[in-house]
């Protein structure tokens, strides 16, 4: 493969994860590694910051920031939920590729910005512009097709087990038989973050918790939860249940206690859940019940943080590198596949963009046991590898010390555009 | 001072925390060092396993769950919210310990349990019997008066802290001058758990979140929320807020969104701020707001506990041990005080139970700035030392492993008690 001078750039899309700045790390450290490669740039913001020509020098950052990336939670770069939408947009980029030298494109994003980056592609190639674009997954949603696992998937559920086991300690305590606790965990479309919760019951032990977990793939009913309860109050001191934020009833309505507000994409903003299972526990069953709510703190708590997933999401970055610049790929997106061999082990593929869903991959219905309220062997096999080993993050003051790019400015090159 | 002999017994009472079984370890192993303390039991549930002869032989556990209680969350006899209330649960207390030869008693408790403890300290004396009684405070809510803090307080806070920073990288990547972050904390009475979370922002990083934090001590108004948040947007990509679960407005009344439901002592089962407070953003700042709240994961977190509360919570049991075995201390609560030396370090100290207030330890108003939204130096001096250090706790197929008591009952000598 002919080396393919030119800059590097690099941007971040969709809600952070505790291990996306990792990837981050990953790609810049492989990039330095090229002499061909001259710069290694930023866009702010995500694609938002290719269409203002927002760029930061991030060869210009230190060491000990890119080494602080490893185990800082967020977006260094800025994140975004925009999308190119117009032909516009797509030329503008090309535009602003060539105003920079920009030979080389690494973005990581969801579903959504997988297909973006294919269609750019696909405008790179017809204008015959050499450019090499890798997509890198990540998402605690674990949803995005084409790849075994996402990067921060691990991460979220072993911050999720370990606050269970943790309640579950303490609501051992104090229930008597009578004790309702709710942990409400995120999943808009699909339950993987609250059938990971499940990785906090061993194996042969019926009696640990989580006992209940109520999946968006299992229609909600509450007569069902009520007996559910029961169920568990009859055996055991304390019933912890898990409900995802993206419950359904059987007509696939979203249930849910807020407002029906939606976000800037017009995403019903869920949440509530499990002050709604609340209600039902004290209500209709008469029973002491609490709830919590994680929220951002499950995707961005790197103090909790898999080293598992640490790992693989910089190897993400590294590998990405790696395809575009010595394989030449372009138009793919690197991916986690699980080798062969009985024991976990990590490897990286690449699927094309074309072939990445724009739909969520489903949590498999047949994980999920009969009870609809549990998950079963083959699930547990599956995330258990993702959550291994512990992130050690200094700390200063007793708190985690975080890195903070320094985002030196890159001149502009062309005129404003109205986005 | 003459040697007592005779039997030693612990109860944990209250609300768990990370660090409350790290002080019945402190007990165990101290008393173990006595020959002439025989046996070292364990009442589950508080002083109900008193009442109802429910003991267990803690000397017969082994030295790994002794050990693992160290960084074990919850309480692992068991608690209870259960207080003596009529002179017939002191006399059945004092006819329990004659029947197991009890002489020293050790409870874990809040300041309504140090209440209790001093009364039983008062019918032991006046039946002759000689009992020696220690009280332990433990609790997140650092309320506890006589002593300098409570254990349990700093890893609380340490972890509340810990998902400032945690959540401020998180926001730090989606906003845009219009994005608002509410973290929900307990603390029923006191701000003392919302006001720790300051210590996220560092001295001279006047950007550092939190941005706002909301407490009892101040009356609450919407208005001045509103303008509060307006004022951080105009000048911050985010606005991180802090809140309470028992704020108030201007009447004392509590402000909460939940149905007003009680608990089995009365208490106003709180909660709902967090929400409330992202509603009133949504609604009436029109920004996009989002909130979490810990709930129990805030008192239960070992994962991310403070190693100089845990140090310290280990400490006092030992301490109370020794003040009872060697010096004959009775109705006494063994305390945390403050060195004199520019560095912090703990020592112990001893209060009359009879001087604990029943009242809740003040979170002092000179310690909150003028803007009464933000904390003053002084209180990071007092609370910094709280934080410090990590507890390295072992695991298991990527998740902590906590200790769980065999609990071998002891014979009951005495007929049932009708509580």
């Amino acid at each position: 493969m002919a080396q393919l001078e030119g800059n590097c750039l690099i941007g971040q899309s969709g809600g952070p994860t505790a291990v996306m700045n990792a990837t981050l790390a990953g790609i810049i450290e492989e990039a330095l590694n090229y002499e061909f490669i001259e710069e290694i740039y930023g866009c702010l913001n995500g694609v938002v910051g290719i269409l203002n020509e927002d760029f930061v020098d991030l060869a210009a950052e230190s060491q000990q920031v890119i080494r602080g990336l490893k185990h800082t939670p967020g977006a260094a770069l800025g994140s975004c939920r925009f999308q190119f939408t117009k032909p516009a947009d797509y030329e503008r980029a090309l535009e602003v590729f060539k105003a920079h030298d920009i030979h080389y494109f690494f973005y990581l994003g969801d579903s959504d910005s997988m297909a973006m980056l294919d269609e750019l592609d696909t405008y790179a190639k017809a204008d015959g512009y050499d450019l090499r674009i890798i997509g890198l997954p990540k998402t605690i949603n674990n949803d995005i097709s084409g790849t075994d696992h996402c990067p921060g998937y691990g991460s979220a559920i072993k911050h999720v087990a370990t606050t269970v086991k943790e309640i579950a300690a303490d609501n051992a305590a104090i229930g008597e038989g009578d004790y309702v606790s709710i942990l409400e965990v995120m999943g808009r479309n699909t339950g993987w973050i609250a059938a990971g919760a499940a990785l906090a019951k061993r194996r042969d032990f019926p009696h640990d918790p989580p006992h209940l977990i109520y999946l968006p793939e299992v229609a909600f009913s509450e007569e069902k939860f009520i007996e559910d309860v029961k169920r568990v109050l009859a055996k055991e001191k304390y019933c912890l249940v898990v409900v995802g934020e993206g419950l359904v009833d059987e007509d696939g309505n979203f249930i849910t206690l807020t407002s029906g507000a939606t976000d800037a994409f017009g995403h019903v903003q869920l949440g509530g859940t499990g002050e709604f299972l609340r209600r039902i526990a004290e209500e209709r069953i008469g029973v002491n019940a609490r709830s919590c709510k994680l929220g951002i703190a499950q995707r961005s708590a790197t103090h909790c943080a898999s080293k598992a997933d640490l790992d693989e999401a910089y190897m993400l970055g590294e590998e990405a590198v790696i395809a575009a610049v010595d394989k030449g790929e372009t138009g793919k997106m690197i991916t986690l596949q699980r080798g062969e061999s009985d024991s976990y082990k990590a490897e990286t593929g690449l699927s094309d963009l074309s072939d990445i869903s724009s739909a969520s991959k489903a949590l498999p219905i047949e994980w999920i046991n009969e009870d609809g309220v549990s998950m079963n062997f083959p699930f547990v096999k599956y995330a258990q590898p993702l959550i291994q080993g512990k992130v050690e993050v200094p700390e200063e003051n007793g708190l985690p010390v975080f890195a903070k790019i320094k985002g030196t400015r890159v001149e502009r090159q062309l005129g404003s555009y109205d986005l």
